[in-house]
């Protein structure tokens, strides 16, 4: 089977994150008060392939593991959508 | 009411995604096939405040055109989660 596959990526609690600083401190300098906590994470989203939902989702953990993610400091969420029979 | 909103920042279909392609071809390097259609976008996540559910998720657009996304090459979803009354 081919699915798409979603996943987070974010850095895990108690990491600095300055891009979501920069974020919060520019927003009420543009008019938008009333906000806080700011993240910033990636999303990379593929169709992948393999025998069924449970081994896809495995292998692309394991790329989460071996590439896409920093596991040391992010943490991520494997999510597969539209699976899609055939292909 | 404050709420934690989740905005998914993503190339418009066609633009470019070097950052896609290098994952693409690094995987079957990894030993990890059966992957195509790689796109990586942002995910911004905060706790934001305002009268109700639909001023919140406007202003929010808002500050995605003014300052989080670049609307010329960038799509974004607005997605309310855990609306939390109070505060």
């Amino acid at each position: 089977m081919r699915s798409k596959v979603t996943v987070l990526i974010r850095l895990k609690e108690g990491i600095l994150d300055p891009q979501g600083k920069a974020i919060e401190e520019s927003l009420p300098a543009l008019g938008y008060g009333g906000v806080e906590s700011v993240k910033v994470g990636k999303v990379i989203e593929m169709i992948a392939e393999g025998a069924d939902a449970a081994e896809i989702e495995s292998r692309v953990r394991a790329m989460c593991d071996a590439l896409l993610a920093n596991p040391v400091i992010e943490d991520y969420e494997v999510e597969l959508t539209a699976a899609r029979e055939g292909g």
